[in-house]
């Protein structure tokens, strides 16, 4: 594929109605690229791809680098990934995660109808992560999930943040807005980022995005019988 | 392109706001399929693409194929294109519009979340379409166009439907529910379907799409400036 085409497996609106039984095959995935986040079976933890090697970041903490085999026997319900080529970079202040929204709408103007994938290096002051905790029984929502999700918060580490930004029209399709998942530098701790605070300078790679290859589920019960209602709140809730 | 996979150029939010002062040329979008639809630089007439010839069905109700040079010079503001490999074909009575929702439902069953691809042939006993005259100022919306759309019902005609089914959660972004582009066997007439009665059996030819290649614009002010709200009634009473 193309650099900076992205590739997205199901819509978000299917993992909130509980579409998570199956998915695209890890393996097939990284066919796509090597940059990006998602989610897996049953929505056991949070999936960050950097450099090409997917991380399991699980809800206990713990973070495992999938390896070939892994990656050929698990799946993903809902994952996206890019071939991944900045067309800019700077050293950035980012006070908190809103001011990063500031910050990435200057470096690449004009791009309110575009998504944008980029990826934030260096020290952070603290980082706070969620991990959901996996479906407790089969079709029960992300917004369920959302609710028993644990938060950790990592102080003065070091790291690196996957992002993508989605426009507002793909709302339910997409995450609208910023989406962005931390891995620590160790590899062993990182999440779904609510909020961050930078120490000093980090490193911001970012592009802008005018290509989608979405795949939607075929062969899945649940994906076909799944209303797909587009649910800004509870998107919001969980995934904000 | 993998047959059946649409490939989209924009989104009909942006058609609604207006945008369609440039586009992709029409030669790029042949590369990806031979069978589809859309319109013209400022919505001037309806695009229909035929085993891989692009007709342009003007709003005085003449037809032309487009030939490599205009192909080469021309742009699309919006338009679906696929590599259509029907999976499923069928001789079906269809008295209406409404009817043939319930016919391709049944040939092609658990596909409400997916995209549709069809193609209808025969003699119809009547076929009623509009086109829409082009925009009267620079970003002049869909909404304010289809006030002044002009439509001619065709009685005993020969012909071909080509066709998309958008799921629901798409609208905005494509349009959800059955979209028709008519071309007579004569190919001199044809427009958007509003209406049709099918004359004994039709030839049905459908397939299920899983994979949606989205492309948007870029370099087009118009474009990133778009509010591309999702106008629900305005896309049913334009695009319906």
């Amino acid at each position: 594929m193309p650099s900076n085409h992205l590739f997205q497996y199901s819509v978000v609106s299917a993992l909130m109605d509980g579409v998570a039984e199956t998915g695209i095959p890890l393996s097939e995935l990284l066919t796509h690229g090597e940059h990006g986040l998602g989610t897996f079976r049953h929505m056991v933890g949070e999936m960050i791809i950097l450099d090409g090697v997917i991380y399991d970041m699980k809800p206990d903490g713990s973070v495992i680098a999938l390896d070939k085999d892994a990656c050929a026997e698990q799946t993903a319900p809902f994952a996206m990934i890019t071939d991944f080529k900045p067309t800019v970079t700077a050293s950035k202040q980012i006070p908190s995660k809103d001011s990063f929204t500031e910050t990435l709408s200057k470096l690449l103007p004009a791009t309110n109808n575009h998504y944008l994938v980029y990826r934030i290096g260096g020290t952070f002051k603290s980082v706070t992560v969620r991990t959901v905790g996996g479906q407790l029984s089969p079709g029960e929502s992300l917004a369920e999930l959302g609710k028993r999700q644990a938060s950790h918060t990592f102080h003065d580490i070091k790291g690196t943040i996957i992002g993508f930004r989605s426009p507002a029209f793909m709302q339910g399709i997409s995450v609208a807005g910023d989406h962005l998942h931390f891995l620590a530098a160790t590899r062993d701790s990182g999440g779904h980022v609510l909020a961050l605070e930078g120490d000093g300078d980090l490193e911001v790679s970012a592009a802008r995005i005018a290509a989608v290859n979405l795949q939607l589920p075929t062969d899945d019960d649940a994906y076909n019988q799944a209303k797909l209602v587009r649910d800004d709140e509870g998107i919001a809730a969980v995934e904000g």
